[in-house]
């Protein structure tokens, strides 16, 4: 951030800035549960996370609201604009990585904790490590405004898709083993995905801190999205 | 929008405005292209969409830039700040909606053109022109600046939620009739859910329409979300 005369005006970025780790910690650790409660069938626990949700949500506001006084009172240099511009977008990301924990703990609701195809949910679970990894590496290098440790971050996002996709692969074939599994691994699809798209969200806040600290935007095609909606209908005839 | 003695000011908000009207043009195209090539196993359309959603990821970083500098030259009132910020927000929907058009494409690639279980994928078109309908008329809610229209919009989003979960449950059938359906349902599945997810984003679009005009955030339980993450495993034994 550059220096300012305004002491106050730091204090109020600061603020934004703290707004931001808050609810970086709230997204890890409701994607830390959620998962936890698939693992364990816990339905509390998933009950615990539906509800912490509503946190994120607030905090997202706030960090709305508040970009919009540090602008309106301020008058901001670009580099500034910039930093106010990430938080509004890492927020955004936050929120939704909230979401998609919510959606998890939902469907360990659904599924009443009872967990059929041990095998992918500890697979979903290492998926979900990468993507917590993932998560935790782009917050750091967006508080230390590194913009190379973003796109490394970035670049691993292909690791996730490639495990989503066996992840996939796997469950259609427990579906078409027995059909009594069809509801659960299609429940557990959904989980995966969801787990992946939290990786896409690494992503959107690596481009984020590259474009906070360079001012450039990236342009080139991001390695973000699975390659299961290339899985070919010939496998499961 | 308020009136400003710098027209040069009014000619770059308008500027903005024409690209979020031009993103919104080239989402509904994306969508309804889409999801023809699924009806008719269309791969060559679903291959133009694939391509054509580039430019929407362009239009979205010009409208970012392109607000930091509005912001970064003038000094906008709250008023204005939200408006810019309301276009921001609306383009990074629309550019989503993208991606979940782009999305179905693949997967009628994956497809192969094949389309097996015919009266599920009309279930699906069903689906998408309420999603479109309500893209259209909350883009048009948020060009006049509507507040009500957007409300009412927000509020139809359920009947996309209740129509896709009972299309998901159609689905689960399907599968554990035949197991030669379930990859191919599995693609459909996520299709109706990239529907139901577009649902989602003209939900976000409404609530953007009414922080524009009102300067509030809407705090109550948002409709979003579809109920399908509930479905008990019990009805898959």
């Amino acid at each position: 951030m550059t220096d300012h005369i305004v002491t106050s005006y730091d204090q109020e970025l600061k603020g934004l800035a703290g707004q931001i780790a808050e609810m970086g910690g709230l997204a890890e650790g409701l994607v830390a549960d959620a998962i936890t409660a698939l693992v364990r069938g816990d339905t509390a626990l998933a009950q615990k996370v539906i509800l912490t949700d509503v946190r994120l949500d607030r905090l997202q506001r706030s960090v709305e609201e508040q970009a919009i006084r540090v602008i309106a009172r301020r008058q901001p240099m670009a580099m500034d604009l910039r930093d106010i511009f990430g938080a509004l977008r890492v927020s955004g990301d936050l929120e939704r990585v909230g979401d998609l924990a919510k959606n998890i703990a939902k469907r360990v609701i659904a599924m009443g904790g009872n967990v059929l195809v041990k095998r992918i949910v500890i697979g979903v679970e290492h998926l979900s490590e990468i993507a917590l990894e993932q998560l935790k590496d782009v917050l750091d290098a967006y508080t230390s405004r590194d913009a190379e440790e973003a796109l490394t971050v970035r670049g691993r996002d292909e690791e996730i898709d490639a495990l989503y996709t066996s992840l996939f692969r796997e469950l259609l074939t427990y579906m078409m083993e027995d059909p009594r599994n069809i509801t659960f691994c299609t429940h557990l699809l959904f989980c995966a995905k969801n787990v992946e798209r939290i990786g896409d969200h690494a992503t959107n806040i690596a481009e984020t801190v590259h474009f906070v600290v360079t001012g450039e935007q990236l342009v080139d095609e991001r390695p973000k999205g699975d390659s299961s909606s290339s899985v070919s209908t010939g496998n499961g005839g």
